[in-house]
């Protein structure tokens, strides 16, 4: 049966049916096309084209075929071009000819955006609800080992000492701000397209603010015409995921290395890796690996989706059904990487012998040429003493602590007695206390910070 | 004069050194770079590090680089690889040694985000400006032409009758969302990451909240380590200026099809358009297309950076130095493209005996069947009467309206004398007056709502 | 029954084993994952490694495997993680321990490159045929309709006449270069990974070249580290794919205008469209909808996976499966497209009709000035008397032909009694019979250069 | 002077002639488009349409406008849109109306295609050579350490002892790949399409192939409309940078690693990393993060050209003003880079000591396996068998190789006396000596193979 056409509606060529057919990816969308589709005739029947009978007719079969899709008992004909199309023929199998008032005043261009919509409105939750487990997880890590100490890096080159928990707490802020990012997006998304026709609004009464009350929706779209050709909802949805896996990507690598036998600095739990029973030693960050490679996915799903908006016209176009696939994979993707990464994170074991080893000495010149600053020296002038001292200790082959204080004096009248206590990294560390800084208390207050966040 | 090393600074590859540098480019940030050190000489002195005379020479002395640069009076140096360098460089030539306190507890790689994150707030309320009056164009289009009735597309076929207003409302409630973007990314641009240092925080008790304040900053980057990896906000920047060069481009494709010699529906003013002497007729419109293009550019922009951030380790590393470029061309291009189309939109000339003639009768049939749906008849069944009644007025070669009576109601009982007022673009137009349709009162409601959203 | 591990295997995350698992994309491979450990099998023996008999039982065992797989009746294993595995597993199951012997010298990161190749291999003729029967059907087009003359456009304006077979053959040599370099990309394609074992080469005397042979590569491998890193075959097949895309983008975008009804110069065959039986006239270019919008999935594609290569250590990484699907995505959509396009074309009718009343003597001034070119009158001097006469016959409201001779003789004196003739579509396009012309001699030449290319 | 207008044009937008200007980066086309231009005078000539006289007089005045531009003295007026038009203003300035013959019978959409090509045809070598100076350097190191033995990686985890110049090889051939494409490609770029008018050819008996061969070009464009719409070279050109960035990033991101204080494997030139007088032991690999970041840019302009190409009609627009922006930058980048990675990759030591450390005695087990394979016992049952000895080792804590013989004969009676001198690099190395392999032999054939290609 053909819902739309008529007997004599031409035969088309097969390959362009299959090109055309979206019911492969878009049944997926069967609980949010029947939600509409009941809460469109309540708001049919609100608007007196349904009488009461009809309504009640109408919803129980929709929740009939509704039931037969959740069991797998559903039987796709070949004219089922998409599920809008499957679904009511199915209706119309079960209730007869009142199935046909279903689609009064609503066209598929409104139905389809207010499906997708609504998809990304119930896996929101879930998104969310994976950044918020991957920060308790970061944020237990930096709360178990507050004392930690690990060489900070910049150009993968050791820079400075860093608490762990600073490093843990650097990752947790990137994915609190995709937190922030999504809250922010969800008004525009649940936005109501439903009652804006095909293009120029539906001809009948309907009360569009009951019916977005009716599907969780905040708002109803204001300009039908933008209605059905709105898209923004899908590309900001993929570049929010986007930069959730920009954000994964960085801490894999980060974590990559850390595990790398190299560096040393933590080792993942075994239920996070593959291995190799003739090496044992090697533990493959085949999750770590993936988290990282997905963001070239993810990012791609985001580029080729503007694509196709790019120079498109207003009004609906066929080229919006390339909508969904990015949309499907783009969750499935996020929520497969978030099941895995808060896990993973909250199962790794720093390894602060390995953490200690690399804490060189080296890295503390600048707390000498700082130590100078506090007694008054500019700053260049504390770097170049420091320089030379620096300069000096490579020549004699030692480390600065070895220098003799007489040495330091040459290069410096200010240095005194107690500048070995400023080669020490727990030093360091503590005298970076205004606030962001690795500093104890800095970091505690940054805990505290973000566990508020979490808890509003 | 080097400023970081000493003179057994090995000597650089020339080619390197050319790769390497970014002063070419960077030194558009000079105002920003020097508002952030003024700002940074005052916070220093807060913390007791600089006295009251030093604070004022040093300020002084950045006055007098920033005049020099203003007035491009002054010379790089070609030891100064970035702006930083050259404008604390010509600080010391100016002031003496006093110079090199200004440095304390800072690094170029706060310093540097600082800048850029200063050029991007003071850039945003251009962007909003032209987007705000961009939407004022469209609006006064609207209102200047309320009961223009156009056709409406959808797969650039002609679909149904649409008021001009609609359409022009259609692309401002775009734009208004791009405004609400960039009104809720702001808080996470002005973040400020001074007082991060290196990558660890700075060991000097600097009042990041006073300088947040001093320099325009509603909040204080809560992580050193993440203040100065944290290029969030550029992405989103440049996410923010696909969208907009997205819809741009789909209100531009548009305009290019409406004033083609076929469609016909607007006369853009010839101070928008480049012509031909030869072919006077032919009217290039030329601001559009580029206009549709950019969408190109400003959406490789974001990939392009996106792909640098994928899989970069957390702490400064040179890759982020790719990030000026980018910024830059994103808003000139933002830009160029806000300062003319406000005015092509403004100056445009809708051409109401073109859209009339092209409002063909076969686009309300389905006028028809909401006709007999209004009777009670279920909307397919309603349909399929339509359908025939169509078939049968083509057989007879003839249009619907020349169809007697007694043809409507061989096809069904419910047609009545009245149906000839249904066949009217007008009337068609105005059945749609739910909330978001096409009905003169809705399309005012629109109207108002929108005025009311950009007089906040 | 596990492969590579042991009892003591520690248990992964079920998360993570879901994440990992490639199975579900795949087990597509499995006829070149089997091809490749045949011939694999093959080069063992050679290599003395196993005995015919041996040799005997693996290839039968492996081709039952394949059989059941063919046949569906395979059935897959909780630990089966990929299709390698699924299949070693199966054979063991079937041949007992001498399966053990096949996976000697080779690694999974040899065979997987290998087994992706081969798909692309098998894909490619399939690719290249659509490009060739897409072309044939342009040029069956322009044959057919070699005289009718359309109105060629620049900034989608009216501009000069041309031959509508002009423009079929403009895009079918966008699609002859799809072609030259997919030719060009098969032996870089086709260059044999396997043998180069997990990234150090295989440790026994195996034959590479006749394994080549046998699997109809073309090439060697020339570096075992390169061999498991490389993946520029993917990034080159998906450059081709969305060359091939964009290309039938324009084409798309083309004839969606020229469908419309504002243009109207080709009529789609209703096999090709979607109709509506309300409104007969419209008929929806849903395919050309698709074949323009897919071009944004295929530069999706391309652009992610360029994302996961980037910044990637040589040697094998987990990111590196993220290969197949946008292959296999790829691979599908061009079949999908080319299935359609081809008789998409052979089918549509061009509409003399509605072309030529397009060609507005307007599009000829050009030929006027080119007649005075022709009677030595620099360009820029017959352009600008020219002008003077369409602004002159602009002020009379008559079209260029009704000025009298004595006019165009008060513009310029070379003007003569014969410049009437010049004022017509054919005469204009008859002129421009240099090479690639759209004069009849010169699409005549380019039609059978065109042919000469398909037939070798 | 307008060259194309009348006094009547009407006055523009300032706001859009900034817009539309292209002269603030064609301008650097000025040869290309000189030398374009004498050519085609001198087509002109050969045509008839130019006297002799005429022709010295334009090529002289050519030449000398060229000769003003390239000593700075040119000095461009506020009306120069674009370059062609400044040169052919200046050029009647210098000579008077003949000039207005140099325009006969081309068009600027004929014009900017082909100058655009010339640039890319005189851009090409230079890359060709950077690339081949890479693999040269890349080549030297490979030949001066040939038995240098490093720890090869996958997952980032030590797997297999490797030969120094393999992993040098490596990278090697990934670029002689980008040689081989640039070689296929360069016919497609050096296609003319000068003589193709606006749209539909030249109306003048221009000789196009004698055109090609002056200007070095090595085939005609075959058909106009596609001459003036295609920008495929551009793309393809986009692409082949694209990879050289991406394998550029590869080699990079290793470099970064090995050059870290946890990998030690190599010793950057300080003529190639920036340091800092305070920590001597930090040298910021920037010259390598820069290659490693600008794939991103590079990639950006890719995705950014096809966007602007998709759904783009045929015919010129002016859209397509946008090529020349990312050509220019891409070649540019190229060139930055290609200048000097060879330099750092010649210059760099490697560190044997680092190397020797790093390699492990757990990463030899495999050769234990291939070991007892080589005596047949089928790999799964021999991998199993070792796997035994890797956990009975592990459980008495010594290495492998402290495991008296008994015990490895408990675990495969095939094991002998002999099985110590595979727990050796050098023999695991030496073993893989199939083509491609990492043994002496075979990588000496590969050194000979790519020399072999470098000298063609």
């Amino acid at each position: 049966m053909r819902l739309w056409g008529t007997e004599e509606e031409p035969s088309r060529d097969p390959a362009f049916e299959r090109l055309n057919a979206s019911l492969p990816f878009d049944r997926r969308l069967y609980p949010q096309d029947i939600r509409g589709s009941i809460a469109w005739a309540r708001a049919l029947a609100r608007a007196g084209l349904l009488s009461p009978e009809e309504l009640e007719q109408i919803v129980a079969g929709l929740e009939a075929v509704r039931a037969e899709l959740e069991a797998g008992a559903f039987v796709f004909a070949p004219t089922d071009e998409d599920i809008h199309t499957a679904v009511e023929r199915r209706l119309t199998e079960r209730i007869g000819p009142v199935a046909g008032k279903l689609h009064t005043g609503r066209s598929r261009n409104d139905q389809v955006a207010t499906d997708l919509r609504l998809f990304l409105m119930e896996a929101w939750p879930a998104v969310e609800e994976g950044l918020r487990a991957l920060e308790e997880a970061l944020l237990a890590q930096a709360e178990a080992h507050l004392d930690l100490i690990m060489p900070g890096y910049t150009h993968l080159q050791r820079a400075q000492p860093l608490r762990y928990a600073q490093w843990c707490l650097a990752h947790a802020w990137a994915f609190e701000r995709d937190r922030e990012r999504l809250r922010q997006a969800y008004p525009r998304l649940a936005t109501l397209p439903l009652g804006s026709g095909a293009l120029a609004g539906t001809p009948f009464p309907i009360d569009r603010e009951a019916l977005a009350r009716e599907l969780g929706f905040v708002a109803v779209a204001p300009n039908s015409l933008d209605a059905v050709s709105d898209r923004d909802f899908v590309a900001e949805f993929l570049f929010l995921a986007a930069m959730i896996g920009l954000h994964l990507s960085r801490l894999a690598e980060d974590l990559i290395l850390f595990a790398s036998a190299e560096f040393g600095f933590v080792a993942l739990d075994p239920a996070y890796t593959t291995g190799s029973s003739l090496m044992p030693q090697k533990r493959n960050p085949d999750a770590l690996e993936l988290a990282r490679a997905k963001a070239g996915r993810l990012i791609g799903h985001l580029t080729g989706f503007l694509i196709v908006l790019k120079g498109l016209p207003s009004g609906y176009h066929k080229d919006l059904q390339e909508d969904k696939e990015p949309v499907f994979d783009a969750v499935d993707t996020l929520q497969a990487l978030l099941a895995v990464l808060p896990g993973l994170i909250r199962t790794m074991r720093p390894r602060p012998d390995r953490m200690r080893a690399a804490l060189e000495e080296a890295m503390l010149a600048t707390e000498l040429a700082d130590y100078l600053v506090r007694r008054g020296v500019p700053f260049r002038q504390a770097h170049r003493a420091v320089s030379a001292l620096v300069a000096e200790a490579a020549r004699r082959g030692v480390p600065l602590s070895a220098l003799p204080l007489s040495v330091y004096r040459q290069h410096h009248p200010a240095f005194d007695a107690d500048i070995l206590q400023v080669l020490d990294p727990t030093a360091a560390v503590e005298w970076r206390s205004a606030v962001g800084g690795t500093a104890r208390p800095a970091v505690q207050a940054q805990i505290q910070a973000l566990r508020e966040r979490l808890a509003r």
